[in-house]
């Protein structure tokens, strides 16, 4: 059984830690001056594994393991969100480095911008062909704006072909990253295997009421449109837990009243709500309720709801003969010590699943805490888990599922 | 008994809309120059009625009559809100314009800036003595944010002394003013003899939570704070009922969740809640019902709420016998068609009535329009009810009650 240098691994995750160090954790923005030093960093040290490696047009950077194949795919993201954490998606990343290392027929990827500072998920969706020229030229950065193309240019990177995936080449995809959560924690485990990443299924409410005086109109005449968004989300939070899955989670991120002033009754309310599940029955059976509690809405108030889909992705389920082998190897290092789980956070993974199996390991998060500098897994457990990762790979390259 | 020339209060309530006319109403911001020139022309009416008229430094226009008392103050103000309506305040000085061209022993006054531009009601504050030159130093406009002081100065007011009215010189203050909402037209009634203007008690409701990631947080676990606001909210909408007087009324104007976002669970919300009655007792038993909500809420939720006092005025009563007046008036002037009923809405009779008797009367508002250029009346019915007003003044002086 391939050795890991888990003493290795966390050497390396520590010195790129360094790398836009921000407290304890890292500011390390898509395509920032720190961004693109790690990036080369990464190359340098896919190198040193023996790997091909390069930087393609979209940022992504990929080490190409020279030797035959079967061959799997194992990596994660390597940019952070602001002043974030030193361990999102830099865990996965160095994990695959780590299996290179030991010797283990992988190619080792980093994909750009799953943190989406320009785009989220531009580089798995370049890698499997879902991105255009078109919306390259659309992008710009969130927060001051850029377009990605100067970005790109800025880089270096202006000019470079865009890597493609070939999924024939590949058994499959394994991402290791932390749970982002407190499920593991709570429990007392030290491995999650993930059973497959949650569709979100988004929308807006907008009620109309009449904008009016808070005194001068009466309670029997008024039609206002925040009581009337306070009743329809308090009818969801009862019905909702009779339809819902064990897992499902749903939100109400946010609600806006027009005009928003003390003394005037709110004559317009924008909701935005969203719910997440694995299993599209579910999901479906969510939004039948959602439809039923705004009809019923517009039969009983004087105030009307519209409701508009935003977006709904489709759940990415992990693939069951990796996912034993992820069980299997957690309950050789841990026994007892791991579980299955969903992931209601988006990854990588998620695009890597439409074209070849896919599958996913959690690590806990101490308090939960993460897009935060002070995000942070022991070190035991993130050995524990690229000891998990890497007797989960050799496994499953040893097993009868056939690449591509 | 007084003759008002109703044909001459209409003309004259005409002419003064042309002051600062936008589409069929006015935009005449306090201190505008179509404000100034408004309070210009007001003083030319009062001294063509043979009253000395002056402006005070704080913008209060003031007509006195020279001749012996009883006295009544009738008045209210002469600005409007922007782009509103040509009745609002208008109609109250105007008619008190009209009771002195007929002869009765009446001041007329229009307040300065009732609608807040730069502070509300400090023209009637002024003149009851609540307005400390501290205050008119800090004021500036909501809009453009002049200081007060410069716009006084640029109007010729500076230096100026500021009117103190004497209580012991009238048996009372009236003010006509329209409705501003749809009691009356939607009852078909032409009059509305005013009980009282009711207090407003303001609440900020503030809930802590914890924000998260509205996918890796199970609801199991998760503080979300809007959806505590929620049921908070909920609660209210079911208990306010059970507790309210016949006419309170009880708004929730904003609801702001942080950090507004889809995908983020509401660490903290902010809550603007008020309630307004006429009676002390009903206030206290709303507030009573608000903490007990409160309360029962941290008992309850996993996120805290505190619920901090914004301000409590105090319920403005009308005076028995000036409110008997009216009913007699409008009882004779149109039998059947008017009715008591509270204000929800603040005016410049509430701080009046800390110093005199005052009593309001209420012109019916078609569609309950008001705070905008498409405000009316009917004709009809803005000379019902200066006709009423004269009747009820002329029927208090003579009455028993004693100045001051």
């Amino acid at each position: 059984m391939a050795q890991v240098d888990t003493e290795r691994f966390l050497k390396d995750l520590n010195e790129l830690r360094r790398i836009g160090q921000f407290k304890t954790g890292v500011h390390r923005p898509t395509f920032s001056p720190e961004d693109m030093e790690s990036r080369h960093w990464l190359v340098a040290r896919l190198e040193e594994c023996g790997l091909e490696a390069s930087i393609d047009g979209i940022g992504n950077v990929f080490g190409r393991h020279k030797g035959p194949g079967p061959h799997l795919l194992v990596g994660s993201h390597i940019e952070t969100q602001n002043q974030a954490g030193w361990l999102d998606g830099a865990l996965g990343v160095m994990s695959g480095v780590a299996l290179a290392r030991a010797g283990l027929p992988v190619d080792v990827i980093a994909f750009a911008d799953e943190e989406g500072h320009y785009g989220s998920f531009i580089g798995s969706r370049s890698a499997t062909g879902l991105l255009e020229e078109g919306e390259i030229d659309r992008l710009s950065n969130r927060y001051h704006g850029k377009p990605l193309r100067d970005a790109l240019r800025e880089a270096g990177l202006e000019g470079r072909e865009r890597l493609r995936l070939d999924p024939s080449r590949y058994k499959g995809f394994f991402e290791l990253h932390i749970e982002q959560g407190t499920q593991l924690e709570s429990r007392g485990l030290r491995a999650g295997v993930v059973t497959g990443i949650v569709a979100i299924w988004q929308f807006r409410i907008l009620i109309t009421g009449m904008q009016d005086h808070a005194g001068g109109t009466t309670m029997a005449e008024r039609k206002d449109a925040g009581l009337a968004a306070v009743r329809l989300l308090a009818r969801i939070d009862q019905e909702f837990p009779m339809v819902c899955g064990e897992r499902s989670t749903w939100t109400c991120g946010r609600i806006a009243l027009e005009p928003g002033a003390p003394s005037i009754i709110p004559g317009s309310a924008e909701v935005l709500f969203q719910f997440r599940d694995i299993d599209m029955e579910t999901l479906e059976r969510m939004e039948r309720t959602l439809r039923a509690i705004v009809g019923e809405s517009n039969r009983r108030e004087r105030c009307t709801a519209e409701l508009q889909v935003m977006s709904r992705s489709i759940p990415s389920p992990c693939h069951e003969a990796m996912m034993a082998t992820l069980d299997r190897a957690a309950e050789a290092e841990a026994p007892g010590g791991w579980m299955r789980m969903p992931s209601g956070a988006g990854h990588d993974a998620q695009y890597m699943a439409r074209i070849m199996p896919a599958a996913m390991l959690f690590a806990p998060s101490i308090g939960g805490i993460s897009h935060h500098w002070a995000e942070d897994t022991k070190e035991e457990d993130l050995a524990l888990n690229v000891r998990i990762l890497a007797r989960a790979a050799e496994d499953f390259l040893r097993s009868n599922v056939s690449p591509g």
